[in-house]
């Protein structure tokens, strides 16, 4: 099994460099922060600390399933979408079992396959899309237990409607199971989630408090379903393994739509800013439904990496995309004004040392 | 795969009795609660939960590292010991290998080696201690992979000089690993974890910020081993999969000398004054150095079982062991003053009731 782990982290980058950094754009954090009454919630309920989390996430699991409109058995709050991901390739992929993915697309989740012995299949991006036609073709090809699909894409912020995701599932094989990732399904526009039926058995969903809710530390993610398929989720999981703040935290979470909808305001300036940030340097941003930007540095993968090690010694946490020819890019996260002002000033330079 | 699962949390006993619990004595929590400085620290980072949680838990795995006199490469830091558990059980147990354990010791464990397949071999207890003689002996003649042992023990609360631990080691046969889970080592006389160097490829521990540092909601554990062994974590764990909120309260609880030393005597005075109700309503409690008392109710499983049953009845909380001769006790965590008045007046109608 490889050593390799799926991500640096920005601390451990900033031990490397010896200085934090300026700007924390790199790992699509919410920078504008989780609800206040999340923060709240958090802080009183820090001395309660020495009682163990609900082992059911009882009440965060009944508000979830009623603002999404289905029964609680068709929910499980996880440890994070990571750890759901972890959970769900163990129960459905035993070694040598088939599963696909896009080139490129999320690492954690082809670290828990490569992890459990499953062997990956993968179908490149089309026009930096992940190719729901494709994916589907190789898994009736493969005989693909597990599908793995990001809508909107990460790292390239791409998205389709959840109709011709619906059209596309015909061709989904019978015995697969389609993995919805939608951990930033708040951002896109109406429609980007496909209409189906909480118990349509072909496809899990899954998504998250650490973007949109702003609370990737907690660790809380969720997966919506169907219930037998939900239910198989309690042989294998760490049933006390939720922190009891992050519990609490993400109920009040989910409880401040306002403050939901002023994210998604400043995300969406911030993307507007990112992208004007781009031009103004001369280089190209991509549409995105999510909170960040994929910026076409203009050149192949070794110059955009040039710009993006530059950008960070210049205290700019930013990622890219690992294959060509999405590694033209450089992944930029929605910041508040502050953030964006050191963007704003490093990335000419870091342009111009990467030209050199 | 079986579907049950390890444990009824309290919240769901609550749920289904219609009423909260007046006093929380079965899930051995602190209810001294966690250091005032981790409160502080937990309160001051809530607003950045934004931020995912450092990968590598560097600063509190170089405290911890620090506090144990090792090197950083002999401690890995988890998502409680139970996350742990999973973990270890992952890396060394392929479906058909033999575990052994102890005949009603911990169960989380057992549902670990059951979800990856592994044949569990129990031994009994022997005079309510777990028999390390006997779980290697064991282990020796069903050629197993991994032993497990709690010292101090849960839910007998008794415990193993370090000294005898390590004779017994001897008998470990080549090819297995003894897991030490030592939860509830804090409470234990000096002496009583085994000074072994940290390299001894023969023994993992797993210790938790759970019960003396009154962290369980938090979920952060920690394992001390051979580095080789600790690295190897690597390939499999959750690498974001800690809360980031709870790595900086546990420094804090950590770096808190103070407060530990004070909840180590307010568990002595509370598992003193246990005993006395113990003996006051004609039973016996058992000598214990964890921050529980296992209480010999006198007769047999099913009249304890009455007896826990009356207690949460009447709102109290507790536990039980699962397996004859043990199931004659219940098992009464350490509590405040006010937790134990509930127990005080509690147990004589709890006990009356039983009789009938």
């Amino acid at each position: 099994m490889p050593s390799a782990v799926p991500f640096v982290g920005p601390e451990a980058q900033e031990r490397d460099r010896g200085a934090a950094f300026k700007a924390r754009l790199g790992a699509n954090e919410s920078l504008f922060g989780p609800s206040p009454r999340a923060i709240t919630a958090m802080q009183e309920a820090a001395a309660e600390i020495w009682k163990y989390g609900d082992a059911g996430s009882h009440e965060l699991r009944n508000a979830l399933a009623a603002s999404l409109g289905v029964a609680s058995e068709n929910v499980l709050v996880g440890e994070g979408i990571d750890g759901l991901l972890g959970y769900l390739v163990r129960l459905l992929v035993a070694p040598g079992d088939a599963v696909v993915t896009s080139e490129g697309a999320y690492p954690t989740f082809n670290y828990h396959v490569a992890g459990y012995g499953g062997v990956l299949h993968k179908v490149p991006y089309r026009d930096d899309h992940e190719d729901p036609v494709a994916l589907f073709a190789k898994a009736a090809e493969v005989d693909a237990k597990l599908v793995y699909l990001a809508n909107p894409d990460n790292p390239m912020g791409s998205w389709h409607e959840g109709a011709a995701l619906i059209a596309a599932l015909d061709d989904l094989p019978e015995g697969a199971l389609l993995l919805l990732d939608e951990a930033y399904i708040e951002f896109a526009p109406d429609g980007t989630s496909p209409a189906l039926d909480v118990e349509d058995p072909r496809v899990i969903r899954m998504r998250t408090f650490s973007k949109a809710h702003g609370m990737a530390g907690a660790r809380v993610g969720y997966a919506i379903g169907a219930a037998d398929l939900i239910r198989s989720f309690d042989k294998i999981r760490n049933h006390f393994g939720m922190n009891r703040t992050a519990q609490i935290g993400a109920l009040a979470a989910l409880n401040d739509a306002d403050w939901l909808a002023r994210v998604k305001q400043d995300v969406a300036l911030a993307k507007g800013r990112i992208a004007q940030i781009a031009r103004d340097n001369g280089l190209e941003p991509l549409p995105s439904a999510t909170n960040f930007v994929a910026v076409d540095c203009g050149a192949d993968g070794a110059f955009a990496r040039r710009v993006l090690e530059e950008l960070v010694r210049l205290g700019v946490f930013v990622r890219m995309p690992f294959v060509p020819p999405q590694d033209r890019c450089i992944r930029i996260s929605a910041g508040r004004p502050q953030d964006l002002d050191v963007l704003e000033q490093a990335l000419p330079v870091a342009l111009s040392a990467a030209r050199e």
